[in-house]
């Protein structure tokens, strides 16, 4: 390097997850960094503003609603919908509980150096910010994604939402469209439904969250049409003919119309850098716009990196926190990381919940792993009876090892019931831990957990071969 | 052995937890099993019939009556109490289902013998049954527990329930007493509340659950009566003057008045072996009763065998689960294992729920381990924000290892939170395959699951030290 002097060891564009972490860690071992961000209310990123914090705020909600109506089994009078302007102010609250530890005064008293406003390369260490210049060791670009706009003749006519402005609305719609069948969209219109409202769904694939099994999405899918919600799978938006009513073409080739009073939008999120000056600092972009990014998420500029969405990989805060991770391995480290999904997973948090980690049918098979898929539902789980969700199903995929007696590795699986995502976590562990599944044949579960039903699926596939009866019997007598 | 002729290889008395799973592993093994109980609908246990299964499914209805209470803060209208019939109906429902596996025709179907009646011993191996003599090379005692009766004067006077009786009870009463604030009186206790009525618990000690850490109990303590439940601690009650007032002595010596409809019973469970003969078998009993038993389970007599209440131990589902492995291993190994609680847990279901696992506070101490304590409350955890539930608390004991760099590994802990019994499952499996914490630092979580606290915790124990700090300096500038 030419010029040794660095005016802080770290600059990091963007104070989201993978921004916070690395700007928090930085700063716990005594080395300067530099936070950046537009204002000082986008610290906490997209998950904190507009994503998962106030979407698990919504849903909460939107389940003591959903929990209220059931207990008319029980003999409790309940009428009426829910007022959206309450359930908005309930969301409010909660993102201002986590924005204490959030905001440019708070990380400034962790040490770090907070500014804000738009930053631009000059150089290949050196930001611009404010008509200053900052010269950072090691620079991070994390400066997110935001959601894909809806490209369709007539939007302009509609009163549509995605996730940066949907918690502006204080009055349920009566009819909501939702565009998208993704985690997003059935997340915010199983919300909608139970607050009252009527919600369609449209969406292009022949299955909702089409990265999970089939097997998986389908169970989720009756559930929610049984809530009431209209899926329009196979089905695309052509058009908006006025204020109300959208065209929708399907999969045979016919055209139908969706009335509606508003649309929410979740058609996926996009990155872009405009106004960064990446040319400047010799940080080179691919055809579509993406960051070329080896697998230690290094740039083509080796001081410059990048971490979260706007590494353009899976779009999740805990994909945030993984970069983060890794990039602070490696800047510690002499030996470095390569970035691994094998282990990531992911939740969508409808109820039920829908649980995904580790490797799928499809990795699996591209890599040639050798496996057994096995799979349960919930009919004869005593949790599920009690609680009332025998439609819940888990799948595991199983490393198939010809040797007896060997470690079976778990190498992936999903799940959909009520609370999934924490029903997976011992199952991630594993995962992770590298434990086989014996692991989990060997634990004695509290009785009536609702985690048991990941042992019943590993007992329910050990069987007894004529040989092993045979020894069974020898040793039984002696 | 004298005479080798056994007309079944294994005979067990009890089709509980414990003697349900042993039959059905034999029966699956091909060896001749003969499974015995009282009457037909005894088939299940306690557990299905009075214990667990009914109480979970009572404890269900009784959240979704309270969260459909807490939905009037979204603005949906909810009034009146629920109606304990439909209440009871659901319960039945429920243990309905679970009953399709667990009744003597399905037994008999999966190839166990089954007969109803009461079994006494006749003889080292015999046992005698409507008026037939069965032999079996190996014996278990199955025969579970009983509700200690409460023995206060008055108490005739009295409508008193237990777990035996309580899912008679069709009309909420207006007031409840309920003696006994361990597991089973404060489950019961919150439904009843939550349904309507108005709960107080009497209790000796001066916490609830007085197996749990004080630290967790509390907790739950301030959530029960936050709920309006009116808790008496290190209070008795002396007598009963009438149907409807019980005398209740306080520490201080000073008597009160607690004015009632209806009392539950909850003051533990007593074993008793009435009718079995067991000086004809050699089966030996102590001064209280108990079975004279070793540390594998065996009784006096080597054939026989004790499982589950009966064993005398921990009073659990899981407990007769752990024993009916443990014997199953011994019967078909030639090497023993021992009677080992070190990895049990357990749950008590309330709202929060409070899980427990490993070994606690006190027995490490008696062990003289090096441990550290670590907690943690759930006020800056972003799912107890979203979820509301900011009062959680979680404590571990963790290994001290004196050598930096090896496994420390997780001795036990608990966790007082929505879900908890679900959330210590990975803590469960990491402490029962003896996974070091820094499985749960290295594994990523999806956010915002609500066990993310469970590492949030390892990692705040994470401290940078001086030396650490220069090495990081220096490796970040390689």
């Amino acid at each position: 390097m030419a010029n040794e002097a660095f005016d802080f060891e770290l600059i990091v564009l963007g104070a989201g997850s993978a921004g916070l972490g690395l700007a928090l860690f930085m700063a716990k071992a005594k080395l300067s960094v530099l936070l950046i961000d537009k204002t000082a209310q986008d610290v906490g990123g997209d998950c904190l503003n507009h994503g998962c914090v106030p979407s698990k705020a919504l849903i909460h909600a939107a389940r003591q609603v959903h929990q209220s109506r059931q207990a008319a089994r029980f003999g409790v009078q309940v009428s009426g919908a829910a007022d959206l302007g309450r359930v908005m102010d309930y969301v409010q609250e909660r993102q201002a509980i986590i924005r204490r530890h959030e905001n440019p005064d708070y990380l400034r008293e962790q040490g770090i150096t907070v500014e804000i406003g738009e930053p631009r390369f000059v150089g290949p260490h050196d930001i611009e910010l404010n008509g200053r210049t900052h010269r950072g060791r090691r620079l991070v670009i994390a400066t997110g994604s935001r959601p894909r706009q809806l490209a369709v003749p007539g939007a302009e006519l509609v009163a549509h939402y995605d996730n940066q402005h949907v918690w502006d609305l204080r009055q349920l719609p009566a009819r909501l469209l939702v565009v998208g069948g993704g985690p997003n969209g059935v997340e915010l219109a199983q919300a909608m439904q139970r607050f009252g409202a009527q919600v369609t769904v449209v969406h292009s694939d022949k299955q909702i969250l089409e990265k999970e099994d089939p097997s998986i999405s389908a169970v989720l899918l009756e559930r929610l049409r049984g809530e009431g919600i209209d899926f329009q799978l196979e089905a695309k938006i052509t058009a908006f003919s006025n204020a109300n009513t959208a065209q929708v073409r399907h999969a045979d080739g016919h055209e139908t119309a969706v009335e509606f009073d508003a649309a929410y939008v979740a058609i996926g999120r996009e990155v872009g850098f405009n106004g960064l000056q990446l040319e400047k600092a010799g940080v080179g972009l691919d055809a579509h716009g993406h960051l070329v990014l080896d697998e230690h998420l290094q740039t083509t500029n080796p001081a410059v990196f990048a971490a979260g969405d706007a590494a353009n990989s899976l779009k999740f805060s805990h994909g945030a926190e993984l970069h983060m991770r890794l990039l602070l391995f490696n800047f510690f480290s002499p030996i470095k990381k390569k970035l691994d999904y094998d282990h990531f997973s992911w939740v969508t948090f409808t109820d039920p919940e829908v649980a995904h980690f580790g490797l799928d049918a499809a990795e699996l098979d591209k890599r040639g792993t050798a496996y057994e898929r096995w799979e349960t539902d919930f009919a004869a789980d005593d949790r599920a009876v009690v609680d009332d969700y025998q439609y819940g199903r888990l799948l595991l995929f199983v490393e198939k090892n010809l040797l007896p007696g060997t470690k079976r590795r778990l190498l992936g699986g999903a799940m959909v019931a009520p609370g999934a995502g924490e029903l997976v976590q011992e199952l991630i562990l594993a995962n992770s831990s590298g434990l086989g599944v014996d692991a989990l044949f060997d634990k004695i579960y509290p009785y009536p957990t609702a985690a048991r039903i990941n042992q019943a699926l590993v007992v329910s596939q050990r069987d007894i071969s004529p040989l092993t009866r045979l020894a069974l019997d020898f040793a039984y007598k002696l």
